[in-house]
Protein backbone atom coordinates (compact mmCIF):
# COMPACT_ATOMS: atom_id res chain seq x y z
CA UNK A 1 0.00 0.00 0.00
CA UNK A 2 1.45 3.38 -0.72
CA UNK A 3 1.62 5.72 1.90
CA UNK A 4 -0.48 8.46 0.27
CA UNK A 5 -3.17 5.94 0.16
CA UNK A 6 -2.90 4.54 3.64
CA UNK A 7 -3.03 8.55 5.10
CA UNK A 8 -6.22 9.01 3.27
CA UNK A 9 -7.65 5.45 3.97
CA UNK A 10 -6.82 5.24 7.39
CA UNK A 11 -9.82 5.21 9.71
CA UNK A 12 -10.47 5.37 13.93
CA UNK A 13 -11.19 1.61 14.76
CA UNK A 14 -13.35 1.16 17.96
CA UNK A 15 -14.54 -2.41 16.93
CA UNK A 16 -12.16 -5.14 16.50
CA UNK A 17 -12.35 -9.02 15.25
CA UNK A 18 -11.72 -11.29 18.37
CA UNK A 19 -8.22 -12.74 16.72
CA UNK A 20 -5.64 -12.01 17.69
CA UNK A 21 -2.42 -9.67 16.00
CA UNK A 22 0.38 -11.92 14.80
CA UNK A 23 3.50 -11.72 16.29
CA UNK A 24 5.55 -10.96 12.99
CA UNK A 25 3.03 -7.98 12.39
CA UNK A 26 3.17 -7.11 15.93
CA UNK A 27 7.63 -6.85 15.33
CA UNK A 28 6.67 -4.63 11.64
CA UNK A 29 4.73 -1.98 14.37
CA UNK A 30 7.02 -2.10 16.53
CA UNK A 31 10.09 -1.54 13.70
CA UNK A 32 7.57 1.51 13.02
CA UNK A 33 7.54 2.95 16.44
CA UNK A 34 11.25 3.10 16.55
CA UNK A 35 12.19 4.27 13.22
CA UNK A 36 10.31 7.28 13.47
CA UNK A 37 12.07 10.52 13.81
CA UNK A 38 13.21 12.42 17.32
CA UNK A 39 14.83 15.10 18.66
CA UNK A 40 18.32 14.80 18.37
CA UNK A 41 17.98 10.66 18.11
CA UNK A 42 17.74 10.82 21.52
CA UNK A 43 14.02 8.29 21.11
CA UNK A 44 12.75 9.86 24.46
CA UNK A 45 9.88 7.57 24.26
CA UNK A 46 8.65 4.06 25.82
CA UNK A 47 6.03 1.95 24.37
CA UNK A 48 3.49 -0.25 26.69
CA UNK A 49 2.01 -3.21 24.94
CA UNK A 50 -1.01 -4.37 27.13
CA UNK A 51 -2.71 -7.74 26.63
CA UNK A 52 -3.74 -8.53 29.78
CA UNK A 53 -7.55 -8.37 30.20
CA UNK A 54 -7.50 -6.97 33.58
CA UNK A 55 -4.62 -4.09 32.76
CA UNK A 56 -6.88 -2.93 29.53
CA UNK A 57 -10.12 -3.00 31.55
CA UNK A 58 -8.51 -0.35 34.41
CA UNK A 59 -7.01 1.67 31.00
CA UNK A 60 -10.29 1.76 30.10
CA UNK A 61 -11.13 2.95 33.63
CA UNK A 62 -8.84 6.10 32.83
CA UNK A 63 -10.35 6.84 29.76
CA UNK A 64 -13.70 8.04 30.89
CA UNK A 65 -14.73 4.30 30.83
CA UNK A 66 -14.70 3.49 26.84
CA UNK A 67 -15.06 -0.01 27.10
CA UNK A 68 -14.39 -0.66 23.58
CA UNK A 69 -10.85 -0.47 24.44
CA UNK A 70 -11.04 -3.76 26.42
CA UNK A 71 -12.22 -5.27 23.02
CA UNK A 72 -8.64 -4.85 21.55
CA UNK A 73 -6.32 -7.29 21.44
CA UNK A 74 -3.31 -5.17 22.37
CA UNK A 75 -3.87 -1.60 23.19
CA UNK A 76 -0.84 0.41 23.45
CA UNK A 77 0.08 3.13 25.76
CA UNK A 78 2.79 5.66 23.92
CA UNK A 79 5.24 7.49 27.15
CA UNK A 80 7.16 10.59 26.18
CA UNK A 81 10.56 9.90 28.75
CA UNK A 82 10.89 13.52 30.27
CA UNK A 83 13.81 12.70 31.94
CA UNK A 84 15.89 11.57 28.70
CA UNK A 85 14.66 14.91 27.03
CA UNK A 86 15.64 16.87 29.88
CA UNK A 87 18.60 16.28 30.14
CA UNK A 88 19.88 17.19 26.70
CA UNK A 89 17.44 20.06 26.19
CA UNK A 90 16.00 20.84 29.66
CA UNK A 91 12.40 22.01 29.74
CA UNK A 92 11.73 22.27 25.91
CA UNK A 93 13.02 18.62 25.99
CA UNK A 94 10.50 17.25 28.64
CA UNK A 95 7.87 19.51 27.74
CA UNK A 96 7.69 19.02 23.94
CA UNK A 97 10.12 17.41 22.39
CA UNK A 98 9.54 14.43 23.96
CA UNK A 99 5.79 14.38 23.57
CA UNK A 100 6.36 14.76 19.86
CA UNK A 101 8.35 11.79 19.37
CA UNK A 102 6.12 9.59 21.35
CA UNK A 103 3.32 11.01 18.81
CA UNK A 104 4.95 10.85 15.55
CA UNK A 105 5.83 7.40 16.53
CA UNK A 106 2.46 7.03 16.99
CA UNK A 107 1.26 8.25 13.55
CA UNK A 108 3.77 5.77 11.71
CA UNK A 109 2.80 2.62 14.21
CA UNK A 110 -0.98 3.41 12.72
CA UNK A 111 -0.12 4.28 9.00
CA UNK A 112 1.85 0.65 9.35
CA UNK A 113 -1.02 -0.62 11.04
CA UNK A 114 -3.41 0.38 8.24
CA UNK A 115 -0.90 -0.87 5.52
CA UNK A 116 -1.26 -4.79 7.49
CA UNK A 117 -4.91 -4.50 7.73
CA UNK A 118 -4.96 -3.60 11.09
CA UNK A 119 -6.97 -0.93 12.55
CA UNK A 120 -6.36 1.63 15.34
CA UNK A 121 -7.73 4.58 17.35
CA UNK A 122 -5.69 7.12 18.97
CA UNK A 123 -7.54 7.49 22.68
CA UNK A 124 -6.49 11.31 24.48
CA UNK A 125 -9.04 11.42 27.17
CA UNK A 126 -7.29 9.37 29.98
CA UNK A 127 -6.27 10.24 33.38
CA UNK A 128 -2.28 10.35 33.36
CA UNK A 129 -2.13 9.59 36.46
CA UNK A 130 -4.41 7.17 36.68
CA UNK A 131 -2.59 5.52 33.62
CA UNK A 132 0.75 5.67 35.36
CA UNK A 133 -0.12 3.83 38.19
CA UNK A 134 -2.01 0.91 36.24
CA UNK A 135 1.25 0.28 34.44
CA UNK A 136 3.35 1.22 37.05
CA UNK A 137 4.94 4.12 34.91
CA UNK A 138 8.51 4.70 36.54
CA UNK A 139 8.96 8.91 37.01
CA UNK A 140 9.27 10.72 34.29
CA UNK A 141 7.34 8.61 32.27
CA UNK A 142 4.35 10.22 30.94
CA UNK A 143 1.64 8.62 29.00
CA UNK A 144 0.47 10.61 25.69
CA UNK A 145 -1.82 8.60 23.91
CA UNK A 146 -3.27 5.19 23.86
CA UNK A 147 -4.21 3.47 20.85
CA UNK A 148 -6.12 0.01 21.11
CA UNK A 149 -5.84 -2.26 18.52
CA UNK A 150 -6.68 -5.19 16.24
CA UNK A 151 -8.56 -6.21 12.99
CA UNK A 152 -11.25 -4.09 12.17
CA UNK A 153 -15.18 -5.23 12.76
CA UNK A 154 -16.28 -1.75 11.39
CA UNK A 155 -15.41 0.47 8.73
CA UNK A 156 -16.62 3.90 9.41
CA UNK A 157 -16.70 6.96 6.80
CA UNK A 158 -14.01 9.55 6.74
CA UNK A 159 -14.64 12.74 8.97
CA UNK A 160 -15.16 15.61 6.69
CA UNK A 161 -11.83 17.53 6.67
CA UNK A 162 -10.98 21.11 6.54
CA UNK A 163 -10.22 22.66 3.08
CA UNK A 164 -6.91 23.41 2.08
CA UNK A 165 -7.46 27.21 2.22
CA UNK A 166 -8.90 26.51 5.58
CA UNK A 167 -5.15 25.32 6.60
CA UNK A 168 -2.40 26.77 4.63
CA UNK A 169 -0.99 29.96 4.26
CA UNK A 170 1.39 30.53 1.76
CA UNK A 171 4.00 33.49 2.46
CA UNK B 1 6.59 3.23 -2.12
CA UNK B 2 5.35 0.74 0.79
CA UNK B 3 4.72 2.82 4.10
CA UNK B 4 7.07 0.36 5.81
CA UNK B 5 9.53 1.15 3.66
CA UNK B 6 9.23 4.99 3.64
CA UNK B 7 9.30 4.82 7.45
CA UNK B 8 12.68 2.79 7.62
CA UNK B 9 13.91 4.67 4.26
CA UNK B 10 13.23 8.53 5.45
CA UNK B 11 16.45 10.41 5.99
CA UNK B 12 16.65 13.24 8.08
CA UNK B 13 17.45 15.84 4.56
CA UNK B 14 19.27 19.64 5.62
CA UNK B 15 20.92 20.08 1.74
CA UNK B 16 18.79 20.58 -1.13
CA UNK B 17 18.60 20.92 -5.05
CA UNK B 18 17.94 24.05 -6.05
CA UNK B 19 15.00 23.01 -7.93
CA UNK B 20 11.19 23.72 -6.76
CA UNK B 21 9.02 21.28 -5.62
CA UNK B 22 6.42 21.60 -8.50
CA UNK B 23 2.48 22.76 -7.56
CA UNK B 24 1.29 19.07 -7.59
CA UNK B 25 3.69 17.54 -5.16
CA UNK B 26 2.72 20.23 -2.61
CA UNK B 27 -0.77 19.89 -3.11
CA UNK B 28 -0.17 16.48 -2.20
CA UNK B 29 1.59 17.09 0.59
CA UNK B 30 -1.09 19.88 2.35
CA UNK B 31 -3.43 16.80 1.70
CA UNK B 32 -1.61 14.41 3.96
CA UNK B 33 -1.13 17.14 6.49
CA UNK B 34 -4.95 17.32 6.18
CA UNK B 35 -5.59 13.56 6.53
CA UNK B 36 -3.67 13.04 9.59
CA UNK B 37 -6.23 12.51 12.25
CA UNK B 38 -6.67 14.77 15.34
CA UNK B 39 -8.78 15.29 18.53
CA UNK B 40 -12.35 15.06 17.75
CA UNK B 41 -11.54 15.66 14.31
CA UNK B 42 -11.13 19.16 15.34
CA UNK B 43 -8.05 19.90 13.16
CA UNK B 44 -7.28 22.13 15.65
CA UNK B 45 -3.91 23.41 13.44
CA UNK B 46 -2.63 25.81 10.73
CA UNK B 47 0.51 25.21 8.32
CA UNK B 48 2.10 28.23 6.72
CA UNK B 49 4.31 27.22 3.56
CA UNK B 50 7.09 29.82 3.33
CA UNK B 51 8.91 30.40 -0.06
CA UNK B 52 9.78 33.72 0.26
CA UNK B 53 13.43 33.89 0.85
CA UNK B 54 13.81 37.23 3.18
CA UNK B 55 11.22 35.12 5.67
CA UNK B 56 13.31 31.96 5.21
CA UNK B 57 16.50 33.88 6.42
CA UNK B 58 14.72 35.50 9.55
CA UNK B 59 13.03 32.04 9.96
CA UNK B 60 16.65 30.64 9.90
CA UNK B 61 17.61 33.35 12.28
CA UNK B 62 15.39 32.36 15.24
CA UNK B 63 16.26 28.70 14.90
CA UNK B 64 19.53 29.04 16.28
CA UNK B 65 20.97 30.61 12.49
CA UNK B 66 20.46 27.24 10.92
CA UNK B 67 21.63 28.75 7.56
CA UNK B 68 20.76 25.45 5.32
CA UNK B 69 17.09 26.55 6.00
CA UNK B 70 17.94 29.38 3.02
CA UNK B 71 18.49 26.67 0.67
CA UNK B 72 14.96 25.03 0.75
CA UNK B 73 12.88 26.07 -1.45
CA UNK B 74 9.91 25.66 1.14
CA UNK B 75 9.70 25.96 4.80
CA UNK B 76 7.32 24.52 6.59
CA UNK B 77 5.88 25.82 9.84
CA UNK B 78 3.02 23.68 11.72
CA UNK B 79 1.26 25.46 14.43
CA UNK B 80 -0.77 24.14 17.01
CA UNK B 81 -3.95 26.10 17.14
CA UNK B 82 -4.59 26.67 21.06
CA UNK B 83 -7.51 28.61 21.26
CA UNK B 84 -10.03 26.35 18.91
CA UNK B 85 -8.59 23.00 21.18
CA UNK B 86 -9.29 24.99 24.59
CA UNK B 87 -13.02 25.60 23.07
CA UNK B 88 -13.86 21.79 23.30
CA UNK B 89 -10.78 20.57 25.79
CA UNK B 90 -9.62 23.30 27.56
CA UNK B 91 -5.75 23.13 29.00
CA UNK B 92 -5.52 19.49 27.91
CA UNK B 93 -6.87 20.79 24.29
CA UNK B 94 -4.71 23.67 23.98
CA UNK B 95 -1.03 22.26 26.26
CA UNK B 96 -1.13 18.84 24.55
CA UNK B 97 -3.52 17.46 21.80
CA UNK B 98 -3.18 20.82 19.28
CA UNK B 99 0.40 20.06 19.62
CA UNK B 100 0.38 16.16 19.11
CA UNK B 101 -2.40 16.80 16.26
CA UNK B 102 0.40 19.32 14.25
CA UNK B 103 2.94 17.14 14.89
CA UNK B 104 1.69 14.03 13.45
CA UNK B 105 -0.05 16.11 10.45
CA UNK B 106 4.13 16.89 10.10
CA UNK B 107 4.70 12.92 10.22
CA UNK B 108 2.37 12.24 7.59
CA UNK B 109 3.83 14.98 5.20
CA UNK B 110 7.62 13.78 5.69
CA UNK B 111 6.34 10.43 4.36
CA UNK B 112 4.64 11.56 2.06
CA UNK B 113 6.64 13.48 0.58
CA UNK B 114 9.58 10.51 0.74
CA UNK B 115 7.06 8.87 -1.02
CA UNK B 116 7.66 11.58 -3.64
CA UNK B 117 11.29 11.73 -3.32
CA UNK B 118 11.26 14.62 -1.49
CA UNK B 119 13.46 15.52 1.76
CA UNK B 120 12.76 16.99 4.71
CA UNK B 121 13.84 17.45 8.22
CA UNK B 122 12.15 18.48 11.54
CA UNK B 123 13.58 21.41 12.85
CA UNK B 124 12.68 21.80 16.97
CA UNK B 125 15.18 24.39 18.29
CA UNK B 126 13.78 27.78 17.36
CA UNK B 127 12.55 30.45 19.35
CA UNK B 128 9.03 30.21 19.33
CA UNK B 129 7.67 33.84 19.75
CA UNK B 130 10.40 35.16 17.62
CA UNK B 131 8.92 32.75 14.57
CA UNK B 132 5.56 33.63 15.72
CA UNK B 133 6.97 37.47 15.41
CA UNK B 134 8.49 36.56 11.45
CA UNK B 135 5.09 34.80 10.12
CA UNK B 136 2.82 36.74 12.05
CA UNK B 137 1.11 34.77 14.38
CA UNK B 138 -2.40 35.63 15.37
CA UNK B 139 -2.52 34.46 19.08
CA UNK B 140 -3.50 31.13 19.91
CA UNK B 141 -1.51 29.82 16.92
CA UNK B 142 2.18 28.15 18.19
CA UNK B 143 4.52 27.01 16.03
CA UNK B 144 5.55 23.89 16.88
CA UNK B 145 7.83 22.41 14.27
CA UNK B 146 9.57 23.75 11.56
CA UNK B 147 10.15 21.76 8.19
CA UNK B 148 12.41 22.96 5.08
CA UNK B 149 12.09 20.66 2.31
CA UNK B 150 12.77 20.16 -0.87
CA UNK B 151 14.71 17.68 -3.52
CA UNK B 152 17.60 15.94 -1.81
CA UNK B 153 21.30 16.91 -2.17
CA UNK B 154 22.38 14.09 0.20
CA UNK B 155 21.89 10.64 1.34
CA UNK B 156 22.71 10.72 5.11
CA UNK B 157 23.36 7.22 6.86
CA UNK B 158 20.71 5.90 8.87
CA UNK B 159 21.53 7.07 12.69
CA UNK B 160 20.82 4.19 15.02
CA UNK B 161 18.00 3.19 16.64
CA UNK B 162 16.97 1.21 19.85
CA UNK B 163 16.19 -2.30 20.21
CA UNK B 164 12.68 -2.81 20.68
CA UNK B 165 13.75 -4.53 24.41
CA UNK B 166 15.06 -1.05 24.70
CA UNK B 167 12.28 0.43 23.70
CA UNK B 168 8.97 -1.89 24.25
CA UNK B 169 7.52 -3.18 27.60
CA UNK B 170 4.62 -6.21 27.10
CA UNK B 171 2.15 -6.34 29.89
Amino acid sequence: MDVYGAIKERRSIRRFEKREIPDDAVGRLIEALLWAPSAGNLQSRKFYFVKDAALKRRLASEALGQRFMEDAPIVMVACADEKSAAKRYGQRGAGLYCVQDASISVMCLMLAARELGIGSVWVGAFNEEGVSRVLGLPAGLRPVAIVPMGFPAESPKAPKRVSPEEAVIFL
